[in-house]
């Protein structure tokens, strides 16, 4: 299984800007200082799960756009350590631009404001999905066993990966932030969801079992596995105890 | 199964302090303004799960003092109301006394702080749960089939107890209060992981099931079910999503 991206992958370097139909907006003017390349304007709603589209990729050599995508992964790596050691509201921009040795207007000029920068992280952090989707996909399975694996990749990036867990922290902190973020949960679902419908059509499904309703139940067993693991044990425990809940999860879903 | 205590009845009356072995009291002062009766002292780290005891009731008639509990509960209930629907950061104590129509200076003479407003709600919000089990306990099923009502009737709360939602709500942001909380978690594990023991000795699980291991499952899960359905539908739907989640849990738990 694929490690999931830690936020350093060197062609993953401009996002497309916070207006790509997922109503962001409210608080959060649009972004087009970095070159996003062919794919900002493009996506009005496209169809399937993950309507943040993933990270456009650079169209050739472009050295200064390629310096100013870097530093925005840098200003955006930063905020999101920050975002998730201590919560949207006792981070300032000031600590982000210190902690990448730039002046707070050099930040702003990326990211004209806080709420823009926890968009920019809750984009990413939905990004990443794709990607091991990806990954998963081309091991070749079937798709109940993608669906199990995909899971268990999430719960690698819940532990590892600093712009996921920002991610969820500030969807958790949303009611406090005044920027519109995609919202939460209903696009794993519907990813899981369509792999369910295929395993049934399979006959991996247990007779009974709607797809629909498993799905929604596996998206709320994992968000509060990472959650409670988060709550007690800083996520050092979230992949076994993820590993236990799909157990018994995939256990019930799946034919004897 | 017995609807959830609403906050509105008589015999519970008054807190009993802060201090009760949950590791309450770094932002707030202990409590003596409301007669605790006789129970507020005993309990240093009682047995069993929910270390935060029902709250206690009266010991006979005292008119003053049963005055002063009917408003504090008044005061907690609009606190939980506001803090339910606002949050911790965009209440202020000037809304609740507004709310029940006192000065902020007979609020305070209550609840010291804010802070102190928020453990009290949190502590009212565990002091559900022994109501909740004596109820389901007294009609006799046998332990597995205890649990499933159990958290059924803990669905309904979550529901239909402000109480309740507050609790949850403050408990999730915790990271912005300044107060030690009660641990979350834990102590519903605990007892479902005592309830499973029992359901095991009796040769109700599934060979392999482990009790602790199916407890935390479900905790994790309710917990999930419970957060996701308050954000995208203010809990309208928790009572169908959780029966759905249970169904799948207690087919993989139970034996055939």
């Amino acid at each position: 299984m694929p490690e999931p991206d830690s936020g350093t992958r060197p062609e993953t370097g401009a996002e497309t800007g916070t207006g790509a139909g997922t109503g962001a907006g409210a608080g959060s003017r649009p972004e087009t200082t970095a070159g996003a390349g062919a794919g900002a304007g493009a996506a009005a709603e496209p169809p399937g799960p993950f309507r943040v589209r993933p990270i456009a990729t650079r169209r050739g050599p472009d050295p200064k756009q390629d310096r100013a995508a870097r530093t925005r992964l840098l200003v955006l790596t930063a905020a999101a350590e920050l975002f998730t050691a201590r919560g949207f509201r006792h981070t300032s921009v000031q600590e982000v631009a210190d902690r990448v040795g730039m002046t707070k207007g050099a930040v702003y000029f990326h990211y004209p404001t806080k709420e823009a920068l926890a968009v920019a992280v809750v984009e990413h952090h939905y990004a990443r999905w794709p990607l091991l989707l990806a990954g998963v996909t081309a091991e070749g399975h079937g798709p109940l066993e993608t669906a199990e694996r995909l899971l268990a990749g999430a719960a690698l990036a819940f532990r590892d990966d600093v712009v996921v867990q920002a991610g969820t922290r500030l969807q958790v902190e949303r009611p406090q932030i005044d920027a519109e973020l995609p919202t939460p949960y209903v696009d794993w679902t519907e990813l899981l969801a369509g792999l369910l419908s295929h395993a049934e059509t399979l006959g991996e499904l247990r007779a009974g079992v709607r797809p629909r309703t498993a799905a929604r139940s596996l998206v709320a067993a994992f968000f509060g596995t990472q959650h409670i693991s988060d709550v007690l044990r800083e996520r050092a425990d979230i992949v076994e105890r993820w590993s236990e809940t799909a157990e018994l999860l995939f256990r019930a879903i799946r034919a004897d």
